[in-house]
């Protein structure tokens, strides 16, 4: 169990400037995150888009912001712990213990939620007993290595560079290949599309078009075949190994919304005042809280960091807060 | 008279972050400031202090936070008006009217006050008539040109690097110089002092220690002589033309105080959630304002100005606002 004042979930741009606030006020930190890196959508979304309404920088691209901001933490010896979710949390006294979907558990006095619009997935198709086949991989998201798919029959379902992409790759391999969309036009590079064509063409690809996916059968989670409709309700049966769906990503709150958390919509309702919800020392800050008039601006998050670090304080020290400016107080090592 | 949509009154940090967040809005602005440059503190007290609480900066030293944010707001063609102080606010239809010490007159929309912790100014004696004295030049808190002391009789009071260093310029060119201090010790450079004890000793100028000024004396107000008591109530008379104060800066609210708005101390209470003060259309942002769980720190100061921006876009625009990030809509010429 990994005890820490303050449990940071989200390493997005508001969690690394929590973690610096944070450390100001001699609060240590552990930060959980269910991508493989620090920066949330900046990095994960929009990488070279340059963002101009950060104070201080008449233009900056979104991953050197994360980079900056990264650096500025750093004086304060954060904890990160990456492709985790944090999936439970529970009062155990004056503490929150939570444990995440690796089975790593914390014991934090306050958790600050920056989780932004929530954690990153793939669109999942609305398919009865998805779970099941997702458990065997009969139906995945994404692909691991070509070779999972060597000498086999598949579907990929979709329509933008993800899916033409691997049809291209997997047409190498496979016995047979499906590509199914539900219309006659793709959101891909055309030379990709070109090559698409061309495969179709010399029988490697065997295009499904206009049909989505209506079912998935199968025995015991093994998948055997997927049903497809047309607009018209004619069905058609493929008989297939696994199908493969490349829909895009969605942001969903997960497991957050089980916590018991007063929720509006989608985001987490706070004190504006203190960024508390409304369980006592948990906080949420960024685009995933709400108050009355909150804009979802990364500068108001960063502001937001601010005012949640110094509520906070009060439940990690016992003597009251003297404010001091960065100015005379400096930061470790300056 | 001057038409805009915002007058914005205080050009520091703060202010200058205003400008960019309504020129996103498409809302003109014009911007008052009692100094004569833009940053605020950060420019006239601590240029070259690093500050280390600005999101994205590990360290930045305040004129550069400034020069960056002046930039960033540059696209958007703010007008500055600086050695104005803003006098008199009144209402006027939907618009109000604001005046300057100058005599400018603005017709705006909205006004937002980022005002810092007010005006900057000499601290000035408690005095009797001291307005008096002030208005004839008897009484002054800076010099101009040391040949307006030429040939005169003057007291310099103060212990400070400023009351030192013109006391060491002036006494080449005054009949007489008295150096009125409450103790024998000074707030100056080392060798600073020691040039003044130097021309005490060649009876260029006279120490008068231990003594404060107590009053002053005169017809119609041109200064005869200072009266100064020690802490016993002892007292003393010294005949001179001019008085020359040194005893720092202050910040005062100044005339904002009287414009009817709800204060706080000297903190103007502003609704959380707009920015806006107890007079609609009048916006408080930065240090000068003041509510529930308030924090002073620059970074908080930047997201009120975009709550506030996108509150007073109500007041401005006829069409709902339809929010967009920077990364999409860019900057004029991005």
């Amino acid at each position: 169990m990994i005890q820490t004042d303050v449990l940071i979930i989200g390493a997005g741009p508001v969690g690394l400037f929590t973690i610096f606030e944070c450390g100001m006020l001699k609060m240590n930190c552990h930060v959980v995150d269910s991508l493989d890196f620090v920066g949330g959508q900046c990095t994960a979304l929009y990488p070279e888009k340059p963002i101009y309404d950060i104070p201080g920088f008449p233009e900056i691209e979104a991953e050197k912001l994360i980079h900056n901001l990264e650096k500025q933490a750093l004086p304060f010896n954060p904890h990160y712990h990456f492709g985790h979710q944090v999936t439970e949390v529970k009062k155990e006294g004056l503490h929150y213990i939570a444990t995440t979907s690796k089975g790593t558990v914390f014991k934090a006095k306050v958790i600050i939620i920056a989780a932004g619009c929530g954690a990153f997935g793939p669109n999942r198709p609305p398919l009865e007993n998805l779970e099941k086949y997702e458990a065997t991989g009969g139906v995945n998201y994404l692909v691991r290595t070509k070779e999972d798919y060597r000498g086999k029959k598949i579907a990929i379902a979709g329509g933008g560079d993800s899916a033409v992409d691997w049809a291209i790759i997997l047409a190498e391999v496979t016995e047979k290949l499906y590509f199914i969309h539900r219309r006659d036009k793709f959101r891909a590079a055309p030379e990709s599309i070109a090559k698409l064509r061309k495969l179709e063409g010399a029988g490697k690809i065997e295009m499904v078009i206009p049909y989505q996916l209506s079912s998935l059968k199968g025995d015991n989670g093994k998948l055997k075949a997927v049903e497809l409709a047309d607009l018209d309700g004619n069905k058609k049966e493929l008989n297939v190994d696994h199908l493969l769906c490349f829909f895009g990503l969605s942001m969903e709150l997960g497991p957050i919304a089980n916590w018991g958390l007063n929720l509006d919509k989608t985001h987490i309702a706070v004190d504006a005042a203190t960024l508390e919800t409304s369980e006592k020392q948990i906080y949420a800050v960024g685009d995933i809280c709400t108050y009355n008039g909150k804009l979802k601006l990364i500068t108001c998050g960063f502001a937001e960091a601010a005012m949640a670090a110094h509520s906070a304080y009060n439940y990690i020290h016992d003597a009251p807060l003297h404010f001091e400016y960065s100015t005379s107080k400096g930061t470790p090592g300056n």
